[in-house]
Order: C-alpha cells, then structure tokens, then sequence
C-alpha cells in the first residue's frame, strides 16, 4: 500500500479564521498551510506557518507546491496574488468572487443587479464629487473607502453637511488609491447576517439567520437564531443563494444586512468565514469552519442545522477573565492566542442554550461575573430577560 | 504591558491523544508542545512535536522548560522518565497514580481495597505457577503481560486447561521482565466505562456512563448514555470518585468495567483520555480533552452534561470512505492524520440524535452505506432498532 496522502488547505492569512479553519480541518484529515507576513501569527500555534509577503513570489511558488487548495482567511489580498495563485493551484472563492466583495462598488452594484436593495450611496473621487453626493445622498451618511476597510476602519460618519471637512481631511488622501464611497446612514431596526456556504458541485445551505449588534464598527455580539425573522430568512437565503451563483462562489461568506421598516437592505458580502459566524462551532450541527473546509476541498457539506440558541460575546483590545465563562454551563472559551492591543480582535466566547430562557440565564450570569452588563443588554433585550 | 505568555501544555507521546488534546487546548489559549520519538507522530501536525526517545534527557531538559506542565498520550511511559519530569515540571496524572495504572496487579490490587471486586486472578511469573492458577481461577482464562498491554496485545485466552503450554509459549518469555497474570475470563452482560476528570483544587465529576463494545480485544463501538445504567452509574461513579482521591489523580481517567450478574467488576483503568470517551468531543457540553487540559493546568472544570446521545465507530486499520459520515446528520467524521496499517487506530465516527431513535436512523445510515452493519449492529439491538 502506497503511504496515504492527506489534502492540504492552504490559507492565505494567519489570524484567527485561520487558525479556526486549522483547528476544523484536522479532524477531517486535512493538513493545513498557512501564509503570513508576521512571524508570530496566531494561526501558526496549530499549523505550519510560511512567513511571506503577499509580493514574495518565490515562497508562493513553493506554497503552492505544497497545497491542494488555496483559500482566505483575510480579503484584502492584492488581486494579483490571486490571480498568480490561481494559475498555479485551485483558489477558492475565486479570485473574480473577492474581487467583487473587496469593493463597494462593485459589491452594492452586484446586491442590486440581484434584487437586494442597498442604502443610497454615490463613488466620491474628490472634494467636489463629495459635496454633489452629499447633496443627493444627504446627512446623516458615511464616507467610507471603497477598498481595504474592515472592523470599521477606513471609514467616517456625517452627523450633516458641514462635516464634509473634517470628513475629507480624514479620508481623502486615500481616494486616488482606493476610492471613496459616500453611503447613507441608515438608521436601521437590526443588523442580521446570513451565513452561507456553496460547494464545488453547487450545493448551496444557510445558517439560520443571525442578529448583530456593533459598537464602534466593530462586531460587539451576535445571536442565533435571529428571534423572530421566519419571513426574512426565507428573502436571506434567496438573496444569498442567487449572489453565491451570480459569482459561481465556493466556500462560505456572510451577507451583512440592515433591516428597514421590515425590509432587507444589503450592508456588504464579506467572502470568508465570519466574525458572525462564530457561533456555529458549538451552536451548529457543522460549523462555518468545518464547512468552508469541506466545499473549497469539495468534500460534501453538513447539515447548517442549529443545536438550540447561541449568544456570542466578542473580546476586543484585551480578554476578560476566563473564569466566569469556564464557569457557566454550554459557555464556550475561544482565546484566538494573540497579544492584546486596543481594537483588536482577541477572543469570543459563545454561550449556548436549549431555549432563549436557558440562554438569557446563562448569557446574564457571564455579563455579570465580567461586569459585562452593557455588551451583553441587547441580547438580553431581545430574548426577553 | 508585557507581552501575554499561553500557558503551555507537554505531552508525552504524539498520537491521536496527543492530537485531540492539542485541538481541544486551542481555543483555551494554550499552546501545546508534544514529544514523540516517531517524526510522523499524527499530533506533531498540529503542534509542535519534539522527536526524542523516554530516555533523551537532553531533550527532556529542554522540553521540561518550555512548558507549565506535563502530561500522558501514552500511559506507558517508562516511569523513571515520568519521575524525573516530574522533579522538574508539574506532571499530571501524579506518576505515583501512573504506575498503579500501569501494573495489573497494583490495579486489582487498589479496585480490591476501593470496594470494587474483580475477576479472580493470580500472578504467574513460572510455568508451574501457571498451572496453579489455572487450577484455582478455572479455565476459560486469560493470561496478560501485567505491564506494557494496551488494545488486547499480551494477552492470550485460555479455553481449557489444556491450552497452558500454548499460552505460556505465546507469553513466557515476557514474564522475567512484565510479568504475568492470569484472569478468569468473565462471561460479563455487558462492558461499560465511566469517564471520570478531577481537577487539581479536588473537584471531581464524571460523564455519563458509555456502553462499550470491543473485538479481538480493541474497541469497536461506543454508546453513551449507557441505556439502562440509572443505578449502575451512581455506583461506578462513586467508585471512581473513591479511585481518584486514594490516587490523588488530576486528570481524566477511565475505568473499565464488566458488568456480570448486575454487579460491577473492575477491569482496568486507563490513565488518560480514553477511547471510550471520543464521543464527548460532539455529545458532551465539556469533551474529555478539554476537560483534561483544564485539570492539568488549574483551570475550573467544564460541565460533563450531554447533548443527547452519541455512538462512536472506531476505524481500526482503515478509513472507510468518509462520504457516508459526511453526509448524515449530526455524524462527526474524526481521522488521526495516520498511515493506515492493521490494527492501527487510525479515526473513528461520533453519530449524535436527540434520543435512541434519531440516533438509530442515523447509525443504520451510515452503518448501511459503509457496509459495516456487523460492527453496528450491537448498537442497534441496544437502541431498540
Ligand atoms: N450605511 C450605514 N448606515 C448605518 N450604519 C452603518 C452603515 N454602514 C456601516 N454601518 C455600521 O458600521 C458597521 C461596520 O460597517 P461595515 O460593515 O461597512 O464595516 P467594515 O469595516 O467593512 O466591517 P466588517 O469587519 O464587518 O467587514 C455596520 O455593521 C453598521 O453597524
Ligand atoms: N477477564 C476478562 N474476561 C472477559 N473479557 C475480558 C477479560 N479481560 C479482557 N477482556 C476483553 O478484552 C478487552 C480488552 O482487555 P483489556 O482491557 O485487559 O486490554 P488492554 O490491552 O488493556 O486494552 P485497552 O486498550 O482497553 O487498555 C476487554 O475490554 C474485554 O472485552
């Protein structure tokens, strides 16, 4: 018998969806690769990790080499790595599919050509064009970069007019290399996601809607599922599917969405593993990790199927103490193993329940052993405590 | 601020112990650094691996700093290699409670005084010794190597009397260095195994009890809860607790039982995560792995409650074609990263349902498409299938 060989996924990226999708791919058998420019990156606490640039085309020729599959765990590689890439091994999404997701235009312009309406926005290249969409687009609004933002960076919000300014002083320096777009706010009832997944062959699944709630732009907690949007899951998951085709997408991705006077407005396509999708690891039957794992291999795909209700804190800038999540029933530790810094994604905590009543005793418990009562209280809104 | 250290996790011996305690250490924030003298060893994939032999004290100098504690894959580590870690570095399970594990008849000997009766047996360390076991104990008999056994290795069944010269020219050999014991063989009902974890601070609890079923010796199948085990459960988990404190055990541990005329009999116990127990990673809110690394390291234990029920395939010498578990509702697809060879642990399946008929549909199907009925059907009979 010739000794076995086992796939190899290799990741572009080595924070912490990386090294969730390490830590998912070894019990199907998959060896994993990664590829940073930090020396330290947190995925390499589980997998071999190539210290690379994304420019470092010797080392990618031999990354490539290695791996049967290559796939993200950060969007914002250059297209031309992925291009390259692609022509060497199987890249999945494809790099067509990220491209899409990497700009706001493109991405907004694709939400609409498939139906899901998006807030107004308008392209702002200079101080002149800034002024034009702010008249049309109007204030409150947000200036954001069209490339390269992500946690809410890269971005500026318009409480009026005369904030054009300050907004241009913060921003405009970036528009000749990444383009600006001028959004409206929308003061929306609720963020959702949807989490999806598409194999190789086609078959496509959704988790059940999730609800979230950001503090500074950046993810602060996350519910699933999403109490009360029967009707909306139904629009979700056709909007996901008909997008997911639209590019001939593989692996997962969240649709971020707001929701207007009832309706779905689409936010952005972020074409990974998501922040939102934490919570699949112990509140799904397979999770987003495990699944992305089995489509860009194009292994089939897990029932999306939910255990009970998953509440998930995010740790941002510094962890808490583990004790009182360690502590709690079905409450999960998640340490991604990074230094801590201020903004900075370092760990979550998901806290499951067979019911919202189950949920909210155990979500309150966490919130206040942490004196984490204001992160956890939107949670604790919906579910009714 | 300092740079944050990760508490760090030694494992001695690098197999699919190693693999699963590493993968369960992650999302703890603890990094795991595992020796093996094999460069292949199936956890180096993802961890660091050491290759060194038990008795390369340079390398266990080295290893013995880099890590918080020290703990066992392979509960047959030398114990002189055990002790003289343990004068440098926190090791756990103590390698006083390892060596009575590692002895059959230091075992028996402690089940005895714990109140937990076993099958007859004597030592034999000669060949006339073991006719005059054989005239006490009473064929059938098994006759095992008191050290160094693991999956049914170095052990021979006696059917009669007569079989003497066989069995002693199969294992004499080994009794000058392992010595010998001789067993009644126990025409048991049933074999359970109760896992068991207690931490440092004394905080002791157990999973639910697991139906076992083994062939030729190595497990095949596990079903947990063990159906019908309400009274049975409160004892073994009395008797564990009893083990534990005399053992000043931290850790995880499993003892082996047999189960003959309603009452238990101790047959072994195993110092270490336990096969028996792979089902918890899906259907148990705390896995054993996870509970393991919280005992070493200090941490508060996790809640050891079920999600429903579980039943676990072993793969032993091949994978059968992952498909069928891939496909099939709440299975859990689990390979070691391995070469396949006879005998060999190489993966295993955990298939979970809410109660016994979710969960029997669901072993039928899988059990149906590999082909592997015979190997089920013990489970299904259990399950009322
Ligand atoms: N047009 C808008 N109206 C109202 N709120 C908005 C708008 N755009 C962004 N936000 C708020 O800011 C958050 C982050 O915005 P966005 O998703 O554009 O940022 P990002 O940097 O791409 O973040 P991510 O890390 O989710 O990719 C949104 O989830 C929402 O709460
Ligand atoms: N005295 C006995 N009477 C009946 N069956 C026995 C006896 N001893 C062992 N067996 C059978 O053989 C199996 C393996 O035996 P044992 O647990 O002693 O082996 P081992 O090599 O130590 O295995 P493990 O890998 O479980 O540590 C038992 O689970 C049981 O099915």
């Amino acid at each position: 018998m010739s000794p076995r060989q086992q796939p190899v996924l290799g990741v572009l990226g080595g924070g912490q969806l990386a090294r969730m999708l390490a830590l998912a791919a070894a019990p199907l058998g998959v060896k994993s690769l990664v590829v940073d420019s930090a020396a330290d990156a947190c995925a390499g606490q589980v997998a071999p990790l190539v210290v690379a640039d994304w420019t470092d085309y010797a080392a990618l020729e031999k990354f490539a080499a290695q791996v049967d599959v290559v796939t993200f765990d950060f969007e914002n590689v250059p297209a031309e790595t992925a291009h390259w890439l692609a022509e060497r091994v199987a890249v999945f999404p494809a790099p067509q599919a990220l491209a899409v997701a990497q700009d706001r235009l493109a991405e907004k312009t694709l939400f609409r050509e498939c139906g899901l309406s998006t807030p107004d926005f308008m392209t702002v290249d200079t101080r002149e064009q800034l002024d034009q969409a702010l008249a049309r687009v109007g204030a409150p609004a947000i200036l954001k970069t069209r490339r390269l933002g992500y946690d809410g960076k890269g971005q500026f919000r318009l409480r009026e007019v005369a904030d054009a300014d300050a907004a241009w002083a913060a921003l405009g320096a970036q528009a000749p290399a990444h383009g600006l777009i001028l959004e409206a706010f929308v003061p929306f009832e609720r963020e959702l996601s949807v989490l999806a997944v598409r194999g190789r062959d086609g078959d496509f699944r959704t988790w059940p809607l999730t609800r979230n709630w950001h503090v500074d732009g950046v993810l602060s907690m996350s519910l699933a599922p999403a109490p009360d949007s029967d009707v909306l899951q139904e629009r979700a998951t056709e909007l996901a599917r008909i997008l997911a085709e639209r590019l001939g997408y593989v692996g997962v991705f969240a649709l971020e969405l707001f929701v207007r006077n009832g309706e779905l407005l689409g936010n952005e396509m972020a074409p990974r593993v998501h922040n939102s999708g934490h919570w699949t690891i112990e509140g799904a039957r397979t999770s987003q990790f495990e699944n992305h794992v089995r489509a860009v291999l194009g292994m089939p795909l897990g029932d999306t199927g939910v255990r009970g209700m998953s509440a998930m804190f995010n740790w941002i800038g510094e962890l808490p103490e583990q004790t009182a999540v360690l502590e709690t029933v079905d409450a999960h530790w998640h340490d991604y193993g990074k230094q801590e810094r201020a903004g900075r994604k370092v760990g979550h905590a998901t806290v499951c329940g067979i019911d919202a009543g189950a949920l909210a005793e155990r979500v309150q418990r966490v919130a206040r052993l942490l004196d984490r009562q204001p992160q956890a209280q939107p949670v604790l809104d919906v579910l009714g405590d």
